[in-house]
């Protein structure tokens, strides 16, 4: 399982969080995500054989947050 | 920049640390490594449009540390 933080500048509130952890945690190969507000992060937990990173960005990206690289 | 950690069971003395620091850090894209004994992970900040969580990965496993995904 590889773990992941990435930063999502745009999380404000818990609608965003969970918008974010409904999508990503519907990602087959994705074991857990956490969105949160204090730092703007969201950890994910995956396996990087079944999901790409790419996979998981574009996937919060679809949510309409983008995740500064 | 992306903030990943990654689990190197077999990772237990100083050498280990400098071996994959060193070898990790080389790579093109990659921001900051740093290799910690306790508890046994490696933590990346990368920039994944210039270097991939595979060539990570496989950084680490050619200085003899499998990583567990």
């Amino acid at each position: 399982m590889i773990n992941l933080t990435l930063s999502v500048p745009e999380v404000h509130c818990d609608h965003c969080v969970m918008s974010i952890e409904s999508a990503v945690g519907a990602l087959p190969g994705v074991d857990t995500v956490a969105v949160h507000l204090d730092p703007k992060t969201v950890d994910v937990a995956f396996d990087d054989q079944a999901v790409s990173l790419d996979a998981i960005i574009e996937t919060i990206s679809e949510q309409g947050y983008e995740v500064v690289r």
